[in-house]
């Protein structure tokens, strides 16, 4: 064991973000008692933010975007509005973890300067604050994902999308909280401490993309960037109520960030834009994989394949979308979840699109194949890091502690790879098999993130379930999220427990601890899922049906 | 052990092929002792072929698909001859391994009552006879890949690229000759013997596709797939003179396909075409990755890329290519190879194309570390193939033997999976490090397939070294090799051996082991690497270089 521990540690790396945060504003101390569940709510109607401020951070990024191209902003006073939000969001959410004020600052008065000096934006996102999980490296910062061993090292060269979103005229200005290793569905570390959903504090925001999640429902960041291995992006951005787009591996420039596990190529992570407006991931989306930016010519991960328009064909065209309903073959879904679901079939159909009862045959073995895989493959590689400074492992991360002592040889890894591919090929065969004589296959599948609308803090360490998400990640699908409803304690009663044939342990305990008054106001989502490397195509079907909801005025 | 030993397997393999050939022609037997060096030219002036023949077997696939559309020629006349010209490859080279008229026959007669009853083709390779690497399953056909293991079990289901082509009008005749589990530089197995050079029965015709090099050499063949994991495609292409692409992973269907070492993602496997003819070469890609096929629908591993064209912009501007000399940091070509390079470069310069020295500094260590893994990796997955039957083995695949003894265990292949990594993308920043302030990063890179123009049979038992393919399998980077002349004792004496300094010992022993006499007339072909995924722009500098090598009348 190193000769400092992980408490002096955590002590320096929170009084380098308070020092880094003091340094710019006085955030109000609140007394904890005192405060509603939602925060939001809260913090837009506190006296905390000027008119102006209000204005900005409630802006979505093109509204921001335009508003600094016709000089009704500056982009200083937009990095200032933002980072004033994030120190906010800090203290009552605890969702951040380096703290870049200064250079935010800097950076927007150069974009400013360049803007009057030439007339000209930099590029797409002139001006525009984005948010970073920790894990994506902006040197000198350390990227502690969440661990002692790398909380207080600065790091040396920055991530490949860290310098082509810096080309396009992004402004940084904080990198958000993670769990340990980013290796829990919800955020709390050792380093750090624990994230809040800012929609109702009792909830987890989620993880790994936890930080991002809790700051960008906020409104104290109008697009941030996540990383998703079994849900990281999906699982924050469904819980604290965003649109977060997990793309499949090698759509988006990966070189250069800190990983989890490294080296391990079974499940790849994969990282994408979060934001409250789909809007704001298209022009992410396009502003990242532009013809011109092609950012294949600087990632040897990256494929070659730009950002495409108008996929549906004929515009206007109804889908096939196929639907699983309330459990995945191992797990139900809570209330709240059930009726999201529900809601959103029957706003489908009314709107003419076909649903198409999805089999989740495949589910429980890919699910099960994926997570027995997080321990095997990555069990030793999580314990070298957790060791040197004595830091306690977390209860769901402790089937990585038992299995470094049960590595996989070569011939294990070999037989794992041909599983893995031959479920691959077998659920895209079965989607192609829905087509039928007269209709081509399913567009898209539309299922729950998870169990939960957004778990109790804790709930996760106690019964981990990531298979709703996980199933994507190993197909290397991609999956967008989208908001749906709130949980209504009046509409979502519990279920008659004595009644319901849990499927599993883990689902009889997660049924048996839903309370509709407790989670009352938890954000409901959904995603929605394509076949691999249709990250456009699911963007446009996620659209399709948030026009739907609105539409049907579903909230 | 099983009770049977594989040379009784081999037996009942070896009697299959020769029956299925006999049921069709009657192939006269020769005297070895009389042939000539050159068996291409030898069966061409034989009588073995009539005139009509003779004009079917030396024609290119366009040439051909165009005869039959213009029902010049019938699908069946196209089949009968090239099956005719294959068995007489057998016989002469030992090219074959399972033996498909009887089908071939079938399938052209229903394409020629297809055309006759609808006035259409079924596809663009309409009545085009295909062979096939002993590897692509066509069912019921065993896929024995040189082992006694899987050399007489059926089949049952066809590869995925193989309905594709069947789909778009192919006729499968023959699948050809590899070595043992298709891991070694020349063709040699325990089930179906040694294959041999057609331009020069004395040296090998390469592996693993060494089947297909010969049978294409031979005219026997317009247009034959392979596969390539350290070199296979190209090494047999550039040893028969051939045209042969090695694609990058995910741009060509894999699946289906019997695997050498299945489960190794640290380099991975890919299939190209091999031809005499650059236009059949692109007649293949494009017919494969036609938007309508879009075999990235079928198969989860490809990529949905369709083939573009045109993409050297603006036509005719010239190029700037990497070079690499004589050696590439661990071994020396021979003097033929350095001849072809040192012409290249020549009738280049002289068509205005800029030519950039392009450092090797990283071959030996990505050479080193590729080769030490398909040991490492594979080690058990060829051992436990081997062992059954009791094969012998060959001396260049002892490094499996040795290897399933030390496996990797799961900390050092993830810490292997990071150096791939690493080097994959330091090669690119040194690529992209090519541009100057007034010239963008070379287009490509042009070097030797081998250090040998074709060796000797039986010498790469004794010295392996397949770094000059193997770089840009482990960098996945796209890969074509093209014929540039034949060696010539007058022109290519041998070097000063005591004024040469090895470079490695196996250098030294390789470039003693150079005989100008007995390698007279050996084929010299090169090769030139893109970057990742850039398939269609290799083609078409290949098409530039091999221009320029016509205009200037090298051969």
């Amino acid at each position: 064991m190193a000769s400092t521990d992980y408490k002096e540690i955590s002590a320096i790396a929170r009084k380098r973000r308070a020092a880094n945060i003091d340094a710019y504003f006085h955030v109000p101390k609140v007394d904890e008692s005192t405060l509603p569940n939602n925060l939001v709510e809260y913090a837009l109607k506190s006296e905390y933010y000027d008119a102006s401020e209000l204005d900005i951070i409630q802006s979505e990024a093109l509204q921001i975007l335009h508003n600094i191209k016709e000089r009704k902003w500056t982009a200083l006073e937009v990095a200032k509005a933002f980072c004033k939000a994030s120190a906010f969001a800090q203290e009552l959410t605890n969702c951040l973890t380096e703290v870049l004020y200064s250079e935010a600052m800097e950076r927007a008065k150069y974009l400013d300067d360049y803007m009057a000096n030439t007339g000209k934006t930099v590029g797409p996102l002139h001006g525009l604050p984005i948010s970073l999980k920790d894990s994506f490296i902006t040197a000198p910062h350390p990227s502690s994902i969440g661990l002692a061993h790398f909380a207080n090292i600065p790091t040396t060269k920055d991530a490949v999308l860290v310098n082509i979103l810096r080309s396009l005229g992004a402004v940084f200005y904080c990198k958000t909280n993670i769990p340990t290793a980013m290796m829990m569905m919800e955020t709390n570390n050792n380093v750090w401490g624990e994230c809040i959903n800012p929609h109702h504090r009792k909830l987890s925001p989620g993880g790994s993309s936890g930080g991002e999640g809790a700051l960008i429902a906020f409104r104290a960041s109008p697009l941030g960037v996540g990383t998703d291995i079994g849900g990281s992006v999906r699982i924050p951005a469904g819980w604290c109520h965003l649109y977060g787009l997990k793309p499949s591996f090698g759509r988006f420039p990966v070189t250069g960030g800190q990983p989890s596990i490294s080296g391990i190529e079974l499940v790849l992570a994969v990282n994408g834009p979060m934001s409250r407006s789909l809007e704001s991931l298209k022009l992410y989306c396009e502003s990242v994989l532009s013809p011109t930016v092609a950012p294949w010519q600087f990632d040897h991960k990256c494929l070659p394949i730009p950002w495409r328009k108008d996929i549906i064909q004929p515009r206007g065209r109804k889908l096939r979308l196929g639907f699983i309903g309330n459990h995945d073959g191992l797990c139900h879904v809570h209330p709240p979840v059930q009726r999201a679901l529900e809601t959103t079939q029957k706003v489908l159909e009314a709107a003419g699109h076909e649903i198409v009862h999805w089999n989740p045959e495949l589910h429980p073995v890919i699910v099960r194949t994926l997570v027995a895989s997080f321990y095997d493959l990555g069990g030793t590689a999580i314990s070298e890091v957790l060791q040197p400074y004595g830091e306690p492992v977390f209860p769901s991360m402790e089937g990585y502690s038992l299995a470094a002592k049960a590595e996989l040889n070569m011939t294990q890894m070999r037989q794992r790879v041909l599983q893995r591919n031959l479920l691959q090929q077998q659920f895209l065969d079965d989607w192609n098999a829905t087509a039928t004589a007269d209709k081509p296959p399913i567009d898209g599948i539309i299922m729950a993130i998870s169990p939960w609308a957004a778990p109790r803090l804790g709930e996760t360490q106690r019964n981990f379930y990531v298979g709703y998400t996980g199933v994507f990640n190993f197909l290397d699908f991609p999956a967008c999220t989208f908001p749906v409803t709130f949980s209504d304690k009046a509409l979502d009663p519990g279920r008659d427990m004595k009644a319901f044939h849990q499927l599993s342990d883990i689902d009889g305990r997660i049924q048996a601890e839903y309370d509709a008054d407790f989670y009352h106001g938890a954000p409901v989502s959904l995603q929605l899922a394509g076949k691999r490397l249709e990250e456009e195509k699911v963007l446009e079907m996620v659209e399709i049906v948030a026009d739907a909801l609105k539409v049907a005025n579903v909230k």
